[in-house]
C-alpha cells in the first residue's frame, strides 16, 4: 500500500481548484499574446549552476537538487527568468531587439509548506530583452496591474514600486564589489538595515551620503523629499537613475494606475538592477506578484550587455483573490437502452457536443428508474433516451429529470429543442 | 558561465513549435470536456513506491528518482495514471461512478534521447473509474479516435487493439502467479515469446492449450479463424472475454472507427486486465497514442475494486504529426514621437488589443525612418504614430510599412479603418 496523500509540500487540483487554475493561465496568455509576447517552454528540470551562478550555493538550501544517472547534478526550476535568458543566449541573439517573451508553469522552493505556499507551484510571466527605454519599463508594469484590473482587482491590491538603481549607483560610486551588493541588499530585504549600515560604513567615509541612505532606508519620505538630498550629493548616476524614476511614476500617475513609492522596499532576487515592483493583497500575507529590471543578468551568463525587465506573477496566490463560480457539469446523458442502438446513440451524442452541450454516455447497466435518479442527484438536467423504436423513427425521448416529464423529439430538431430549455 | 543547452534529454520550445504543442493542449481540452471528463492536476513529484509497487524496482533504471532533503525517496512522474488512481483514492472515493478525469502535463523517462524522443514530455489523457461496461470500453475508444479525426489523422493512423484478458483469463484458469503474469506479458511486449513459451509449458500440461496461445501469438489469424479454437477449449471466463471483444469490435466498425485486431499485441505497462489499443502513424517510429483497461489497480493500491479504463496521447509526438501555420505576428506598432504622450499611445494600444489586433509598442530610442525599416523587416505591417499634434486632435497617423503611404485618422475609426485593410 502507498499513501493517498501528495508528497509532503504538493498539491492535487481537481474540480473548480483546477478550473481556477487553468482560468488564470488562460487569461494572462490572451492578455499578454495581445501585446506581441511569444510563449517560451522550457524544461523543468536544469543544470543546478545556472540557478547557482547569480544567487550563490546557499540557494541549495531551499532547492530540489540531485544528480541525475550520468552524475549532472540538476535541479528542479525555483523560478523561470533564468531559463529565459538561457534559451535567449542559445537561440535568440540574432533576432530584432527587444525581444517578448512569455511562459507559464511550475517551479519549484523547498520551503516549509505553509497555507497557500506550497513546494510546487506554478508561476506566469514576462520577460522583455533588448530595451533599457523608460517605456518598456512602463510597459511592463502596465502589462501587470492591467492583468489584476481584467481581475476586477484593481482597487485592492496594492502595487509597491522602488528603484534598486538607486542603491547600486550609490555602492558603485564607492567600489563596492558585486558580491558585498547582493550581501547588502540581501540584508535590507530581510529587515536588517542596521547590519547593512554598518557594512557601508567601511565603504563610505562622506557623512552626507551615509545619512542619504540612511534616510531611504528607514525614514518612508516621499520622491520629492530626498529630491534635494540626492542633488546636494551630486553622484551623476545617482541623479539619473532619480530623475529616470520620478518620469516613470509621473507617467504611471497620468495613466491612473495606482502605486506606492516605497524607497526602502528591496527584492529577494540577487539580480535586479534597476526599477523594481510588487504586488499585494490584503487578503494573504504574501507577495502575489513581482518583477523588475535585471540589465546584467545576460551578461552574467557569458552574453552580451542586453538590458532587460520582466515580471511573474504567482498562480496560486492570485486563484486565492478570485472567485470563479462557472463550473459546468454535464448538462444532458445519453441513455442506450438497446446495445443494437449504440451507433445511433453515439450520433446524437456527436450532435450534442458539436452545438457546445455538454454531454455524457451512460456506461451503466442499472435499470431506468435507477438511472433517472442518480443522473438527476448529479445535477444533469436532461436524458435522451434512445431505444430500438427511436433507431427507426430517427426519434429521442427527451426527459427533463427535474420534472420527469419526457417528450419525443426527432433528432434533427433536438438541439434547436435543448436551445430554448437549457 | 554556464551552459545555453538544455540538460541533455531536455528540449525548449519557442515560436511555432511552442505554438504547436498548446493548440493540441487545448483541443484535446475541448474535446474532453464536451464529453463530461472534469481535468486533475497533480504533483510531478510523487513517492517512489507509487510507480514501484506495479511495475517493480527494475522501473527505476528508466526514472528520475532521487531523495529530497527529509530522505523521501521521490520520483518525476514517469505517467500520470498512478497519480490519478492516488487522487481518486484520496478524494474521490464517495462520488458517483464512472468518474470521467482528464489530465494535460509533463511526464519524465531516463531513456536514451532519440530523434523526437526526449526525457521530459507531455502526455493528454483520460481516465474512467468505475465500470466495466462495453460501453465505456467504446467511449474510451471512441473519444481517442475522434481526436485524431478531429486533426485530420483518422486516415493515416493506425489503430491497433486486442484484449490482454484473453491472455489473463488463460493464467488464471492455470493458477500462474500475477507477477509471473506480468513477466509473460512483458515477455511478449519484448517481442521475447518463445522464452514465454517455455515457461508457459511448466505451468500447462493441455497441448490444446498451449496451442491456443501459439496461435494466438504467432499465426497472426483473424478474431473469426480463432473463435472455434478458443470455443472448443471451453474456458468459462475466456469465452466471455471473447465473446465480449468480439461484440466490441463490432461494434466500433458499426461506428467506422478503423482498427486493426492484433491478437499477440501487448503494450508495456504492467496493470492491464483487458482491451488494450494503441495508435501508430507511418511517419514515425514510435506509438503516438494509447490506453486500455485496468480493472485492479485501484485494489493493489489499497481501494476496494474498481474497474478502470483510460488512454494517453503522447503530444511531442502527435504534433510531429500536424501541420499548423497560423503563426500570428504583431500587426501593428505605436511609436510615441514624445514623453508626454505616453498616455494618449498606451489608451490607443488599449483600443487596438481589445479589438484583438496584436499590436506593440514601440520601446526603441531611434530615429523614426529606422523604426519603420525595422518593424517591416519584422512583418509588422502598420505604424501608428502619435505626437503632440496628434493627441491634441484625437487622431492617428497611420502608415502602411509596405507601402510607406499614410493617412491621418482619428482614433474613434482607427479600429473600422484597420478592419478594412487589415
Amino acid at each position: 500500500m502507498v499513501s493517498f496523500e501528495p508528497v509532503r509540500g504538493m498539491k492535487d487540483y481537481y474540480g473548480i481548484e483546477a478550473k481556477k487554475l487553468r482560468y488564470l493561465e488562460e487569461l494572462f496568455r490572451k492578455h499578454v499574446e495581445i501585446a506581441g509576447y511569444q510563449e517560451t517552454i522550457t524544461p523543468i528540470v536544469e543544470d543546478f549552476a545556472l540557478f547557482a551562478i547569480k544567487s550563490g550555493e546557499e540557494i541549495r538550501n531551499t532547492m530540489y537538487v540531485f544528480k541525475d544517472k550520468a552524475e549532472r547534478e540538476v535541479a528542479l526550476r525555483p523560478e523561470i527568468t533564468p531559463s529565459i535568458v538561457r534559451l535567449y543566449l542559445n537561440s535568440m541573439q540574432h533576432l530584432p531587439k527587444p525581444i517578448r517573451l512569455y511562459y507559464i508553469g511550475r517551479v519549484y522552493r523547498y520551503d516549509e509548506p505553509q497555507l497557500g505556499r506550497y513546494r510546487e507551484f506554478r508561476q506566469a510571466g514576462v520577460e522583455m530583452l533588448g530595451s533599457n527605454s523608460i517605456l518598456s519599463d512602463i510597459e511592463i508594469i502596465k502589462l501587470l496591474y492591467d492583468f489584476y484590473n481584467e481581475l476586477g482587482l484593481s482597487k485592492s491590491i496594492l502595487l509597491k514600486i522602488n528603484n534598486i538603481g538607486l542603491y547600486r549607483s550609490i555602492f558603485r560610486k564607492f567600489n563596492i564589489e558585486e558580491n558585498v551588493q547582493e550581501h547588502l541588499l540581501h540584508l535590507i530585504d530581510k529587515g536588517k538595515k542596521d547590519e547593512s549600515m554598518q557594512i557601508l560604513n567601511k565603504y563610505i567615509s562622506q557623512n552626507n551620503v551615509l545619512n542619504l541612505i540612511n534616510t531611504l532606508l528607514y525614514s518612508n519620505l516621499k520622491m520629492d523629499e530626498v529630491e534635494s538630498e540626492i542633488q546636494k550629493i551630486g553622484i551623476k548616476c545617482l541623479d539619473e537613475e532619480f530623475n529616470r524614476f520620478k518620469k516613470t511614476i509621473t507617467i504611471l500617475n497620468n495613466l491612473n494606475i495606482r502605486s506606492v513609492v516605497d524607497l526602502s522596499f528591496v527584492r529577494g532576487l540577487a539580480y535586479y538592477t534597476g526599477i523594481i515592483f510588487e504586488i499585494t493583497h490584503p487578503k494573504v500575507t504574501f507577495s502575489v506578484a513581482g518583477g523588475g529590471r535585471y540589465d546584467n543578468l545576460v551578461e552574467i551568463y557569458g552574453g552580451t550587455y542586453t538590458p532587460a525587465i520582466g515580471f511573474a506573477i504567482g498562480i496560486e496566490r492570485t486563484s486565492v483573490l478570485i472567485n470563479y463560480e462557472t463550473y459546468r457539469s454535464p448538462q444532458v446523458v445519453v441513455i442506450v437502452l438497446d446495445d443494437s442502438v449504440i451507433d445511433y446513440a453515439l450520433s446524437i451524442l456527436d450532435i450534442l457536443r458539436s452545438s457546445d452541450i455538454i454531454a455524457i454516455l451512460n456506461v451503466k447497466e442499472q435499470s431506468l428508474g435507477k438511472l433517472l435518479s442518480s443522473y438527476f442527484e448529479q445535477n444533469v438536467r436532461y436524458a435522451v433516451i434512445v431505444g430500438n423504436n427511436e433507431k427507426i423513427s430517427r426519434k429521442v425521448v427527451l426527459k427533463d429529470l427535474a420534472s420527469r416529464s419526457q417528450e419525443i423529439v426527432s433528432s434533427d430538431e433536438l438541439i434547436t429543442h435543448l436551445r430554448q430549455i437549457l
